[in-house]
This record gives structure tokens, sequence and C-alpha cells, in this order.
């Protein structure tokens, strides 16, 4: 059982690849979370997040801000409350031209997604 | 692929022993999520979910509201930003005293959930 405000999360730099992003691992395998894991993302303004792609889905939601996610050959602007489900093998990008921070939580299968 | 924002979502009653509660699944397996589905959470003021278990774990994160979360012995008071994970086979209710609705994100692996 964990009943946490996410800023006692520590904070960290993102993967390889990201620009002024920012990650909190909110839910792990160190939770005792066996099948998925929750991130809290920060992009800062003009920040993104590399255009890749890997064998694992997201499901994302957007808490705040305002932003932009490039996912295959489309775009689609962001905004609280938008819901994002990535499937696997498909490249996507999340960029914030905005002034102020871009932030979601990003859940993950809970396999090797180092 | 998806990007909807979380209102086009169909809004429904929650299960069977919940009071004044409703549910909207914003990413399932028929999305193509295979490892996890996520759940949208309104509970109206003076409502609450069953006080109960079940064999899969929750990953929850507090939108809007207030509220308070009994997991087994514990209570805790609730607030934007919690992050909640409740193990397998423990006991759990969320509830809402306030005059506001309590909103929440609720993750659960993609099993046999009924």
């Amino acid at each position: 059982m964990k009943v946490i405000p996410y800023q006692k999360v520590k904070e960290e730099q993102a993967e390889q690849g990201a620009h002024e992003v920012t990650v909190r691992w909110l839910i792990t395998e160190d939770d005792g979370a066996e099948n998925f894991a929750m991130r809290y993302f920060t992009v800062a303004p003009q920040g993104f997040t590399p255009y890749h792609s890997h064998d694992w889905e997201h499901g994302v939601f957007i808490l705040d801000g305002q932003g932009v996610v490039r996912i295959g050959d489309q775009t689609k602007e962001l905004v609280k409350g938008i819901v994002i489900f990535i499937p696997p093998n498909v490249k996507h990008q999340f960029t914030n031209p905005s002034t102020h921070p871009l932030r979601f939580l990003c859940m993950i299968p809970n396999r090797d997604t180092s």
C-alpha cells in the first residue's frame, strides 16, 4: 500500500534524447505493482521527448498545460483532460511549444522497458 | 492510436455497491491495450465506492476534489496529486464527504476484473 503526494516522488531527468523533460516514477514494481507502472512527466516550455518507438504501449492522461503529440504521421494538440493510447511500435513524440509546463501521466506495462 | 478528450468517453454508473459514482473506461482492450486499463472515476458529494477487495491491484491518481480512502485498517485524506497503490486482496473504499466531486484515475491490469 502506498498513499503519497506526487511531489514527494523523486524528480529525475527523463531518458536520453529528451530535452527539458523530467519524470517521476509514481508506481513501480518496488511498490509491488507487477503489471504496470505509473509515471508523471513534466515537459518544460520548448521541451520535447525523443521521436521514437518501442515494443510496449503508452496510456497517457494530460494533467495540465498545452502541447502537441506526434504519432506516426499525425499531430494532435494537447490540453488538460486529453487521453492518448499509443500502441507498441508506433513512433511518437511529445513537444511543448507553449510558455507553461506540460504535465501528464504515462502508464506502461511492467516488462523490460529500459 | 487514440487521442480523445476524456469527456467524450461514455460515463456509466459504477459497479454494484457504489453510491453516486460514475466511471469512464478511457483505455481498454478495445483500444488494443493488452496489459492495463485506465478508468476515470467521479464520486459525487456523499458518494462512496464499496468497501471490498479483489485479486488485482489499483494504481490511482487524484485529479480533483477531496475525499478519503480507507485501505485495510488505515484511512488517508485525499487531495489533488495524491498517488495510491492498493495491492491485490486488500480491502479498500473511496468516500467523498465534501461538497464537490472527487475525481481520480484508476488503473487496473487487463485480466478478468469483472
